[in-house]
């Protein structure tokens, strides 16, 4: 790997001063949106790199679905361009931009409330191009600085980096800032990719639009997400095959839950430290049931590794019926699919247009042809 | 400056083979240009930094002219975004991109053959969304030793680069392949771009579309120019005050030429090597009169530098006068250099919409939008 990606001390002191100003922020930010949600537009999304699974669903996902239903207009952005910031091949991306659709209609993220809207990178020229201008407000000591782009370079294992890994946040920063996007939910691995937007949109502000700000400079919305792990206790990773898929069906549910890694000892307590395969699974069950995890393994008691997993296949796969229901149903009807990334993509382009005319005239570059 | 940008002895080993193999395709390139017209595509173009002088009309513009009067069709890319690779203001774009247009139609460039087309690039969100996945097929190293940007950011004496000088060069590789191109008119100093830009038609082609390749290899079209120098004696350029301007008027040009540098020698004589202020401004009159400098020479003989400037004053006014008709002519008319542009830009997003939906089929990023 090359040095210039490694991860000094600077980069984590520097992180955790920024971690606090955010954290601020992110509690004003909880408890402004529910009270004037008009006021906020909310970028997410990730990498069609392969089905959700239940570690998704009830982290990030969950986590969009509860911000959704606070009233805000939501873009959901589906980075089909970044899958290859660290693999050769597009060859699955058709398939898993589908496949991300009816994961996120069937866990409820609703495309006919009006301000849900679905899109994928590869057809917004208007919101690509923004990498432009924004390329020039960045320096190369800023992205080589970069600790999120580093640690993914480090989990890719990647001796190569190509330029789209090395620019990524800077695209980030157009698909937050292309919609005018205000409200960024993140984890706190995220954040120096969020300060880099933040940057962008007050550089480009300051330099081409002092009097009349092009951009506004979005927050992150911090959540603490449940952790979800894998059927052997290590993080959930479709490389591992220890995942739960949405798409499973029930009985292939109860076989990956049956070979899950639990320990020899009949008693079943929640004890994450001593047991973290079996505190995963009683988790698992409280996701699902609403009861806590202690709770759980009172309940289930000396009945061993046999019964707990009785219970998690119950529990987890009551609670993915409906969802799994809404995304057969789906599943059947992929013209509507793709209607409902038309109409994303139709919305976000109309978006994109607006800005990129804002940034052409900022710019002095509309030339007398608007 | 960044260590890595500095040049070293590899780069120039490795320039000088390219160049050699660069030649011999450009020489085939020149035989068969004017024999089958319909097979080519031309890119050319540059930044809008501010107006024509004399130094680009008798070079890379007479060039594009005369390239163009073989019957290729054109394509001129006013790169306005690229202003921003080595200065933090866009302030005169718009000015500059007008004046730019009017320089170029003044000095032949014809938009209305048909076959001419100028573009620029904050217009053509489908060429500059073809950065990204051009962008996968570049490594930072190749980025990092790119001995043309390092050889700028010299000579720009940047102390920080910016994101957008880096990746430039894949740009220019967008710029090029999205309307197909196969020839772009350079000097030597631009072939490591080109040969970059080959690179990414051949990677693209090989990782996505290896039955049915997109995007064709470019030749570089090679050409020996007059070199003009400013009036005293040193590389025209408007920052040294030394340049004779494409809309300057006749009284102007006398103006510019009466501060020119000669020598105390009344003998006039071409002798580039000890008198070259003197060679420069014969040269000026040869390429006006079409005769040689030697002959200018020789019809002055001991006039001196008065004579000399004399000379040169009538030559270049009287070459310049039907441009500068031109130019006048279309400066009273900028509704007419808007619609150039406007058909320009109209013609280079169809072709780039079509390159681009093509380049996402290869992708498999249709997603049933076509």
């Amino acid at each position: 790997m090359d040095e210039k990606f490694e991860i000094d001390a600077t980069d984590v002191e520097q992180e955790s001063s920024t971690f606090k100003e955010a954290a601020r922020r992110s509690d004003a930010l909880w408890a402004d949106l529910p009270r004037d949600p008009a006021r906020y537009r909310v970028l997410t999304g990730e990498r069609p790199t392969g089905p959700l699974h239940v570690g998704h669903l009830f982290g990030t996902v969950a986590n969009r679905v509860r911000i959704q239903e606070l009233g805000a207009t939501t873009f959901i952005v589906i980075a089909d361009y970044q899958v290859l910031t660290d693999r050769d091949t597009a060859d699955a991306v058709g398939a898993n931009v589908h496949e991300a659709i009816l994961d996120y209609l069937a866990a409820g993220l609703d495309p006919e409330n009006g301000r849900t809207f679905f899109f994928s990178h590869s057809h917004v020229p208007e919101l690509n191009q923004l990498l432009l201008p924004f390329m020039s407000l960045v320096t190369t000591a800023e992205l080589d600085r970069n600790p999120t782009v580093k640690e993914e370079i480090r989990a890719a294992g990647l001796r190569q980096v190509n330029a789209l890994m090395y620019t990524y946040p800077i695209h980030q920063a157009a698909d937050i800032l292309f919609c005018q996007g205000n409200v960024v939910p993140v984890g706190r691995d995220q954040l120096p990719h969020l300060e880099l937007t933040r940057k962008i949109a007050r550089r480009f502000n300051e330099r081409f639009a002092p009097d009349a700000p092009v951009f506004p400079v979005p927050d992150a919305l911090l959540s603490v997400l449940p952790v979800v792990l894998g059927t052997d206790g290590q993080k959930m990773s479709k490389s591992r095959g220890n995942t739960i898929m949405l798409k499973m069906t029930a009985d292939e549910t109860a076989r990956a839950i049956k070979g899950a890694r639990t320990d020899g000892d009949r008693q079943i307590t929640y004890d994450p430290q001593r047991r973290p395969e079996v505190a995963n699974l009683l988790r698992l069950v409280a996701i699902c049931t609403g009861e806590t995890p202690e709770a759980v393994a009172e309940r289930i008691g000396d009945g061993g590794g046999g019964k707990l997993k009785a219970a998690v296949t119950e529990a987890l796969n009551a609670y993915l019926a409906p969802i799994r229901d809404r995304r057969a149903r789906y599943a059947g009807d992929p013209a509507y699919v793709r209607d409902v990334l038309r109409r994303g993509v139709a919305r976000a382009r109309e978006e994109a247009v607006t800005t990129l005319d804002r940034v052409r005239a900022a710019m002095n570059m509309d030339h007398g042809l608007q």
